[in-house]
């Protein structure tokens, strides 16, 4: 069973006329805060969402629209899916895993 | 409305023994084939979509989990989408429009 | 030997005004033209790139900065980079292979 | 004048044998340590650089390579570049803002 996938959200809003995007990105997160079955975490350059790859999913549209409803014309989103078999993973255990701290 | 959106994804089977992953590729094409709505093109890094948002996302999870069907025991996926509301775009417009060639 | 990778460029310009990106696009193309041991091909989703690493990373910060050049205050690229050791690889012949036309 | 920069790279080596790739990530880091001028931090799905674009452009073959001196034949890297002319950002900057405790 796959179960639980990690993934990445980058979304930009085009033509804002600012550069700024911050407020525009808050708003994306609205759809995350309190998703059942979600953890994530904001970082410099997106966000990681980890769960079910289908709840990610249904996310995903609402989270590339936010910018729209604030007046934006176009958005361009990235999402990046890391899904394996062999053994779960989290957010922290990647990370562990690398630092060489993991099991 | 949005109608279309662009999208482009990639996807790569991790730990496979071989670093040929073009029998993979052609497995995550199938649920493309014969897709009712959707346009796609095979690129050398990716494959690009042209669809309704929700259509495309509903290919996804199908077209990410092809190589765990092939013995994969890992997949990184990437997608990528682009949204516009101003006014409809299509995979031809998008590059005739930066050549010089659009309306 | 690494010899040539392909790559794929995205750049997105920020805070536009406007959400038509084609004449930014058009101008990140240039430092591409005649650039020596380089090909490339304008897809509707980027760039792709065949060419020595190094070259191509060369090439990057013209084509990242093209468009401060042209008002934008903020730009966000992708570059996606496939290299491999184990047998020659060009644009043509990755897309050959998942359609079963290769060697 | 463009000053840092914000980048992320993710390294995907691929035909490993093994979906495990903790041990190739974490030599992929190795050209960051002690790097003049450059600031990293590691996530989940990927490292998140801050430094001037040139400096990071001069790291990336050298960690894009890292997986093959480790018998990997192939490496799929993806670095996206943040940079901005309005204002100085910091990773942290870019975090806070979205939180809302930005100046």
């Amino acid at each position: 069973m796959e179960g639980q996938v990690i993934a990445e959200i980058s979304i930009i809003p085009v033509g804002t006329a600012t550069p700024s995007l911050s407020s525009y990105i808050a708003a994306c997160l609205d759809p995350l805060k309190g998703a059942e079955g979600i953890r994530y975490q904001l970082t410099a350059m997106g966000t990681i969402i980890q769960g079910p790859l289908e709840r990610i999913l249904e996310l995903v549209p609402q989270m590339h629209r936010a910018p729209f409803a604030r007046g934006a014309q176009r958005v361009v989103s990235t999402i990046s899916i890391d899904g394996r078999r062999d053994k779960p993973q989290t957010m922290e255990s990647k990370v562990e895993a690398v630092l060489g701290r993991g099991p």
